[in-house]
């Protein structure tokens, strides 16, 4: 597939898993929701810190991407027929928000992709990944 | 959830994400098939690589297990109705199988989980994950 299709396919996905490195150099890896928004080079991911459950989880994630801040992305769709197997990987930069303005760009892009962000708005930390490269396969 | 539970929902579930991390530092993250089996301390995850199509992805895997072979796995279900998530994270230590025998056992497991072997079994490596601790979190 294109990197646009990837691309698409990634901003329409309701879920992807996120790795980091731990700063012990042990991976880490859990699902995540996420927005993909275009950015003035490629895209971006937003994702946030719920507020509750107050999990140490959470917390790993954002000491990790602080200590080396290299993500991966894997979003992709598993299915018995392994014909129509597909992933995209996005590789990126993650950092956490600090501005105001750009942690209301990042809610307003989750709130309109997931309902439940209307009724119960994230408190934690916002994170954005500049995604610096894209891989895609298919099995098609 | 109770750790056998979750290895059991780890168990049963089609597909799973599996981070590595590369030699340069930066994570690496890959949806992939594996089978659960007992071992003589706790659980292992056995997969193996296709032969084909030879993805240069598959090697990247096993080269990054070779030079760090801690990797992490996340076996999780999507749900908008997000009090209905869960998740499992199985980390652990990944090693390229070199016996006949242990492969013989691998690619037993991973053919009576996935039909699609019994057509055509994998050529590639087998990898093992001893795995050496269970973490697990649910919403509700």
């Amino acid at each position: 597939m294109t990197d646009d299709e990837a691309i698409e396919r990634a901003s329409r996905a309701r879920v992807g898993r996120l790795a980091t490195v731990r700063p012990d150099g042990r991976p880490h890896v859990v699902p995540f929701v996420f927005a993909l928004v275009e950015a003035d080079q490629g895209v971006r991911l937003y994702w946030a810190v719920d507020h509750k459950p107050k999990t140490s989880t959470a917390l790993q994630r954002i000491e990790n991407i602080r200590a080396n801040p290299a993500v991966e992305v894997v979003i992709d769709e598993y299915d018995d027929d392994w014909s129509r197997l597909w992933w995209v990987r996005l590789s990126g930069i993650a950092r956490v928000v600090s501005s105001d303005d750009e942690r209301s760009i990042a809610l307003q892009a989750l709130d309109s992709k997931y309902p439940r962000y209307l009724t119960e708005l994230p408190e934690g930390d916002v994170v954005a990944i500049d995604v610096r490269s894209v891989t895609s396969w298919t099995s098609r």
